[in-house]
């Protein structure tokens, strides 16, 4: 007997491909359900079905490509770390791509809910530094300090404030971060 | 002669006005372009000339909305000044009404000019509040620090990290945006 979530998991990412495939071969503006549907080889009523329209489907694959696909890198120090990391993530966010992923993820997202996963990610990213941190016994400030004093000020300056994203602004973030430990 | 400037300024305030209304009267899933032009006493076509479609109309009217009416409070000192603006900012965006119309100016802004707009109002205002504290000779952070350290983690918690938004945080914020001044 074929699982439910089996064939779930099989037509999710047939589609979410097919998105990833369509948006570089003709871009944003021409992508329609019908198109999507076609590519992934299901009809059209199972996408509308599993994703209501098509800003919630970007709004899917958008969380999926902002997904962290490793740990963060472990070069022996907490500020090292937290520097690597930051560089990394202001380069991803305020790349064209990043930006229009994380655009795509706040469009089709009433509920907040793909928006809420995006920063759990960087929590769990943060979480990992600081806890590495920890088994070295350097003092260390938590995770929702980070988030408010590094991720926050980077995503903020994406969306609403362009400008003065560079490897030294996050640096600087994370010095900041780090300070009075 | 009619001026041009003036018809154009009254065409916008009508339509903004309709959008007000509207948005009271039949929610904003109800809103089209021709219902708002009936209301405004324009064409429809005039609405879409202007502004391309809803989404961006949307996005203008919802900028005009969060657009400060007033200077921050003068109450005598910096910490007290940012406290208070700090505490109805948090109060404003994380409200129902603030948080649809952040996300009203994030979808109909593909170029990012009305989030622009909306974190140079923030940076205005944060402004007069450190003017003010030049002039009583009070040292302050600059408005950039500010804006990293207290618009941006409740702008980021509005949009991506629900909870956290009190008073108590507000405060947190402007006590660590002061520290080390």
């Amino acid at each position: 007997m074929a699982r439910p979530g089996g064939r779930s998991a099989r037509v999710q990412e047939a589609v979410h491909a097919a998105v990833r495939d369509l948006l570089g071969e003709v871009g944003r503006d021409a992508l329609t359900v019908p198109l999507v549907a076609a590519r992934a080889g299901v009809t059209p009523s199972t996408v509308y079905r599993r994703w209501g329209d098509l800003r919630e489907l970007l709004s899917d694959v958008a969380v999926e490509r902002l997904r962290p696909d490793a740990d963060p890198a472990d070069l022996g120090g907490l500020r090292a770390d937290l520097e690597a990391w930051a560089e990394q993530f202001l380069d991803e966010m305020a790349s064209p791509a990043g930006r229009a992923y994380i655009r795509d993820v706040l469009l089709g997202d009433p509920d907040g809910e793909n928006a809420g996963r995006c920063s759990a990610y960087a929590a769990q990213q943060i979480g990992v530094v600081l806890e590495r941190a920890a088994r070295r016994g350097e003092p260390a400030p938590g995770v929702e300090t980070v988030i408010d004093r590094l991720v926050a000020p980077v995503m903020y300056r994406v969306l609403f404030r362009p400008g003065r994203l560079d490897a030294a602004y996050a640096h600087g973030l994370v010095a900041h971060a780090l300070a009075g430990r």
